[in-house]
Parts: structure tokens; C-alpha cells; sequence
């Protein structure tokens, strides 16, 4: 029963200003990513969004990004550690509360736009975001880029890591997102982008100590995201993958790791 | 050995600029509001002032505000009650957020401002603030204005409620504010702060179930402030009062009520 | 030859969030009503809106409205006539260079939402816009609700005045539009909104003399925006009606009010 | 009668937030540099900027910089050079329309913080701004960094330019800024500061052909702001420089420059 999470990029609208179709993705991805109001989203937003994440049992997801909401948080902006750190925290306080208000919980923390990929290389980032989580909640996962420097932030911060690929974006050799602007930076074509996350998922065993757990990550606002995600879901499901919120995903690894290693 | 609590608005810096002189401040008051970011304040400015708050041992409360940041928070703006409810989930949640990283809780909610002068009288303002108290935490207090519908929106929500009187604030005979602007608005001679909040708590009495617990507040802006509540602390000090930060308040005043009706 | 003007409410995306069809409402309207930034816009949709509109001929106004991007310009805000005089000039200003720079020029200046509804009726405030103009460029035209105060706020500053109908809204008796929210508060049909228009047209003549020059608003976000304003335009010009951008009809307004009187 | 103009980072204030000393400061400098509204200042303090300025005749400059008014605009934002031209617009013709509405012009153009410093090399950048300023009006002067490429950028663009040099802030060899936070950064002490100004100027003549405008700019929210520039100013005069605002000294050392050639 190898599982495999699905999270949307949700709750992006702006006051007035609509973004992605959140309630239809909400009936397909298992995960919820949530702007926090700094690059996207705004508090009445993130109230909807996660009532409306809570109705389908949704995982829910703090997306955090720089105070540029007018570059959606896409432009590089040189914030230091310490204030990364600081913006962190009050951005998963404020989504803490309304999940709370809720009656849910915040179940993981990802970075956004200029910040995920800031944080893919350089340690002190991912680490200010790590150490957020640890300060509020040490049960909150830390989702960030495969093969980053993410994991081993958290793995220092002792909290929950799971890497996340995104099954609507272009990756390079290196593993970083091919920039938006260039050739090959968005998978719009569903088929590519269920084909491409299959052959991955074969490729890299999730379930046991063999495998790490693994979100696969697609954008509300993207062209087509419906589409895509309901693709790869589908050719996930139709390959034996059964699709888990990220907590489930973190819970039943960390349970298989314990019992192989004790037996 | 009557109680009473002395809270200064603080933590309203923002970016480079500078407002109050919160540290000083720190040495004198027993509670510090801390604005969260919308008409005032900003992450940096909060995670700094709790951390100060924290230093001498001072209650924190959550200072929450429209988000006009522009204009200060003391200007109208006709959000819904519903707007207020989320959008104080959300100041609560990130100042929540910023006080357990520093190893800390948040003891009270105050509005600020106009929304301030709003649930003076509107009660379905007042409840929105109130239930959003509730919805995050029982045991954090709500701040009001004496006299206010505040008191009735947090019996409603049960949830604990302290009313507050301004040492730096001119009043009408009904209790209300008088507009900035006007003829004593503001009181900055020390002295006469004293006195009027001597005479205001001698005629109050404020211990086991005659009284109410009261917070005498200041703004950390004002001028003199410093002066006026160092002017305030010792002329009560020197009449018997003790002081106390919001928590022991309420807790002492609780106790004392239970301990008398259970006589 | 009666003249009309239409106006389309553009160029009110933000960031990456859009709103409005611009590119299909130009190929209708004779006048591009342009948000500044304080309650939709942004200097890049500005810029963009602006150079389309001048490829298409159409008139360019300031759609000027209260800082609060957030609320879209619709929350009442209590700013004072002086704030709203000196916010104006900021907007008008902007919107200057960033014509100036596509080598058109600004052609009037026409308040947003809330700032629209509270100067319907206080004079103060609508003197304020007016005083604006008067003191960047005098031959800038102001448009405003018929019937409302600003007429008499131009005529004061010694500027062009332009009345306005909404084709996409319902009015009340007095003039005023129907709130958001209340029953008969939009209207999306285009046959209605056509037929309202001519009618209203009809009953009052709009050349020469005798009548006063108007201008018809659509709203670029209105449901069915460009099917009511193609509706609109199409019924004007079968019945004798041609459309023209807003200074057109104030030109040739003056120009037959001169000849008359000189006759 | 040599030439030098004196010019004062002003206009910095933001709503309730108090910033620098310009009252003070207009006594003393020849130029104001006035914040509008991106990375400091807002409408309300430009208009009394402006209006300060015209009291005192010091010519006016816009200050334009990143729109990040928590960073102060001194952080890196990796903005394109069309959307910094676009900003640039926004911004001139927001404080254009101030100064006409005070029946002042704008003088100069001058970028801030973390722009100003981007355009030392960045010629792309220095273009943006220096296209912005032709595009709007070409007798504005652009203010850049002495042996920046600012200056190819004006001449590019056939607009005037003066360079600068900060009395308040310490240099590295190759003419750039040492950032703030490392050693020598400021320069607080006014006879030092004074000093190093006397000793550029008289190994740099500033009159006719031979020298080029130069102006000297503090930082009017600099440690000892106002002694600082006090004790610039009265080195210089007693030294045999005139003070004179930007304006005059290019009108008057284009003036030379035509007498000298056509001599």
C-alpha cells in the first residue's frame, strides 16, 4: 500500500481579486497549501479555505512567503535569516489560529515562491523556517523541494520532513524548478505531467524505510489544474498508490520505520 | 491588598520607524499591548517586544486593530463583524505564535483605535472579538472599555474580562472617549493623571466580589508617557494598591469570588 | 447627432491577480476609466491599460478611490476631505506621467466605490476631487453620479463636468445606487440594461443646450460586462446615438452652448 | 563663485510615524529629497514636504525607491528594469502633481537605498530611471552616485545629471557605499564630515567647463542630521562655495559651458 499526498496551492485570492478554483481542487488534492497573507490570500480567505479543507478532511498547509504581495511573492527579496524567521512564525500563527477557530489542526508549513527556491541551497533559510515550526508546533511538517537542504533543517530542528515535487513545473538536472519565463517551466499537459509523476513514484519506493514520503505538489492557479491533478491522481490510484493527507503519510512511515526496525 | 494592573501600549514601531519608548516603558507597567501588525507593529516589532515583555516579566496582550496601517487604526472603516471576527483570529494567532517561541503565553486581547471606540456600543463588534478569544483560547482575557458592551460580548463567550480606564485619556460623562482632537482629549500632566486615577479606584473598590479587576492603560506614545505612568504607579503604590499583571488579576480576582460565595 | 459617452472600469488587476476582461471591454467603450493603485491597479496595470487604450483611441480617466486594496475601495473610510484632496492629487498625478509617457494625456478623473457613493451627497468631499483637478490641470473633466454634488463642486473649481448612469447597476429613486447586496443591486441582463439606457437617454436629450453631456459606466468586472456594454452601445447607435470618448463630448458640448448663445 | 548644492533626504515620515527633523533640516540644505510614498512618506507628508520646500525655495527632488516600506527600501528586490521604468513613472508624476498643486515643479530625480545602490552598476536599472524622467519631463535632472553609471544613463537619455557624494555615509575605494552594518558606515561627527566635503571639493573644481554640478547629500534621519549638515554648510561658505539649489547650479553651469564654448 505505497501512499503518496497530493497538495494543492490554495487559498490565493486577494480581496476582491479572485485566484485558482480552491472548492474544485478541494475534491481532488489531500492536502491544502494556504497563503498566510503575505504573498497571496488575505484573512478572510484563509478563513474560507480552511473551512472548506475541513469539509473534505483535507491535510492543511501553511504556505509562507515574502511580504510582497504585489510580486506574489516571486521576487527575490533579501530578507535575512533572523527575519525569515520572525515573518515565519507570525505568518503560521495567524493560519495556527483560524485552523484552530476551525476545529482543525495545521498539519505542515511550506515555503513559497522565491522563498522555496531561496531556501533549496541555503541552509541558514531553511533553517529559519525549520526552527519557526520547532518554536510553535514540533508535529508540524516541513515540506520542501526533494533534494534540498530543507530535509536537513528539519532533521536538525527534530521535525517531520516531507519533500515535494511538483507534477506541473519543469525540474533541471540539479533538481531545482526550471524559472518561470524559461522553456520548460510549466507541465500543463495532464497526461505529461500523470506520466512524469508515475515514473518517478515507480522510481522511488515510498513505503517503508526504502522510501521517504513524498508530496506531490500542483498550483490552484496554474493552466489546467484540475486537469493535471486529477491525472495524476488517477494514474496514480490506477498503479496501486493510494492517495493519504501529509500527516497520514508522516504517521504510518514513521510507524513502518519503527516496526522494521525493532523487529 | 487591592490589585490593579498598569498596561502600556507598546510594541507600535514599525520598519525603520520608531514609536514609543517601549523599554523604558517595561520598567514601569505590569502588562504590555503589543499592536500585531495592522494598524501598527510588524513581526520584527512584536517578536522584539515580547521578548522585552518577557525580560521583566510583564503580561502580553494582543493589541488588535483595523488594518490601516496608514492611517493608524484610529480612522472608521466599515468592515463587518464577521471581517473583525477573522481578522482578529488572525493578529491573535500570529502574536500567539511569536510568544511561544519565546517561551511565553498571550494573556489578553485589547482593540485598539477605532475599532476601540466601535464595540463601545456596537455589540455584535464587541462578540466578534470576543469569539475570537474563544475560538482560540478560553483562557486568554478580553480588554475593553469600562462601561462598554465588552463586558456583556465576553460573558456571552465566557471568557474572563478586565475593563481598562485611560491615565492618558480625557473622558465624557458617559464613559466614552473623548475624540482626539477636542478640547481634553489627552492628559499629560502626571500629577493630574495620578490623582484622577487614585480618586477613580479609591471610589471603585477593586478586590473580592465589590470589585472588578481594572487595568489602568497608557500609550506608549503619548506625551509624557513614561512620566505619567510612573506618576500613576507610585501615587497608587503609595495608597495601598499593589501591581499586578492581567493574569494574577483575574486569577486572584476569581479566586476570591469563589472563595467568598463558597463561605 | 446625439453624443454618448460609454466608460469601462479597467485596468483593476493587481499583481498577479486579474480581474476584468480590459483587452475585450476597449474594443467596446470609448472611455477606459483606470484604477491608481490604492484600491485596485497597480503602476504595471496601469501602464499596461494605458498604452491599450491609447491603441484603440479611447479617453483615459483616474478612477481615484480610498487606500484600501484590501476592501476594494467598497468600506467607508473615514478620511477627511484634506486626506482625500491630497490622496487625489497623488492618484491624478500617477496616472499623469504614465499617460504622459504613452504620449496621451489624462482626460478626467472619476471617484471609486465608497469615495463615489460618500461624495454623492457630501459637498466637502466632493470639492476636494474637484480642487484636485483644478490644481494639476484644469481642462481635466470630473465625472460623477448625476444628480449628485459634484456638479456643483466643478462648477466651483471652474472645471468640465460629465454626469453618470451606470448600465450595470440599479438605482433607487433619489438617484443613488441600490447597495451591494441588496435586491435589484446589479443588473446583468443586457437587453435590460439597454433598454434603461436608451430610455433614460431618450427623456433626456443630451445635445446642444438642452441637455447636459453624459457618460454611461460599465464596470469591467460586472457579470456579463461586455455583453451589457455591446448591448448598450449597439441599442444607443440604432437609435441615432454615436458614442464618443468623454473630452469629445465635452468639447463639442461647449462648442454648440457658445455658438447658441452667440446666435 | 563656485557652486554646490546642499541636499537633505526629507519627507520620510509615514502616517502616525515620525521621521528625521525637516523642519530644522529646510534651514539649512538647498534641495529637498522627498520620499513618495514606496519606501517611505506617504501623500499626506509629501504635500507638506512640498509645501515646506516652497516656503524655504529649496528646489525639490523625488525620492523614488523599492515598494517596500518594511524594508525601508533598503533591501534587495529583484524587480525588472521595465517594472522599475513603470515605478519610476508612478512615482515622479505622483509628486509632480504635488508640486504643481503647490506651484512648485519637480527639480531632480534621485533613487534610494537599495535602487540607488543597484543602479551604480547596473546600467539597465540606471536607464529605467533615467527613461522614466524623459518620458515624463526631460528638464528634471537625474541625482545618482558620482562614477555611477547614472550618468551614462542621462546622457543616454539627454536628460540633465549631477552627481552626489553623502557627507553622512562612508565610501570604499571604488566610490561605492560601505553597507550599513559594517565599519564606517556613517559619519556622524560633523567637522569630520565638513572636512571630507571641503577637501572633494576644492580637489574637484565645480565651476564651468572644468568641474561638474555636484551635490552633497545627508541624510536628514541620520545621527546629528542637522549638525551635520550645518558644519558642511558653513565649511563650504566660509570657504568661498555658494550654496544653490540643483537647479540653479546645472542652468547656471550649462550657462558656462555654452559661454566657454562659443568664446
Amino acid at each position: 500500500m505505497p501512499l503518496v499526498d497530493l497538495n494543492g496551492t490554495l487559498g490565493e485570492s486577494f480581496g476582491a481579486w479572485q485566484k485558482g478554483m480552491d472548492e474544485a481542487m478541494l475534491r481532488i488534492v489531500s492536502s491544502a497549501s494556504v497563503a498566510c497573507g503575505m504573498h497571496a490570500g488575505d484573512p478572510l480567505v484563509m478563513q474560507t479555505t480552511v473551512a472548506s479543507a475541513r469539509r473534505v478532511g483535507a491535510c492543511i498547509g501553511a504556505e509562507i512567503g515574502y511580504p510582497d504581495l504585489q510580486g506574489y511573492g516571486q521576487r527575490d527579496l533579501s530578507m535575512t535569516p533572523y527575519e525569515i524567521y520572525v515573518y515565519s512564525l507570525y505568518q503560521i500563527g495567524a493560519l495556527t489560529a483560524i485552523c484552530r477557530a476551525n476545529g482543525v489542526r495545521l498539519d505542515y508549513v511550506k515555503p513559497h515562491g522565491a522563498l522555496y527556491r531561496r531556501g533549496f541551497q541555503e541552509l541558514a533559510v531553511a533553517k529559519s523556517i525549520a526552527r519557526a515550526i520547532r518554536d510553535t508546533d514540533k508535529d508540524v511538517i516541513l515540506v520542501g523541494p526533494r533534494g534540498s537542504v530543507f530535509e536537513e533543517a528539519a532533521a536538525g530542528n527534530d521535525i517531520p520532513f516531507v519533500s515535494e515535487v511538483f507534477a506541473d513545473r519543469g525540474y533541471r538536472e540539479d533538481g531545482t524548478l526550471i524559472p518561470k519565463g524559461e522553456r520548460g517551466d510549466v507541465v500543463s499537459n495532464p497526461t505529461v505531467a500523470a506520466e512524469r509523476m508515475l515514473r518517478l513514484l515507480q522510481e522511488n519506493t515510498v513505503e517503508g524505510s526504502e522510501g521517504k514520503p513524498l508530496t506531490i505538489g500542483v498550483h490552484g492557479d496554474s493552466p489546467n489544474a484540475t486537469k493535471v491533478a486529477f491525472a495524476v491522481k488517477e494514474a496514480l490510484e490506477a498503479n496501486g498508490f493510494t492517495m493519504a493527507g501529509l500527516r497520514s503519510l508522516v504517521y504510518i512511515t514513521n510507524t513502518l520505520d519503527k516496526e522494521e526496525s525493532s523487529a
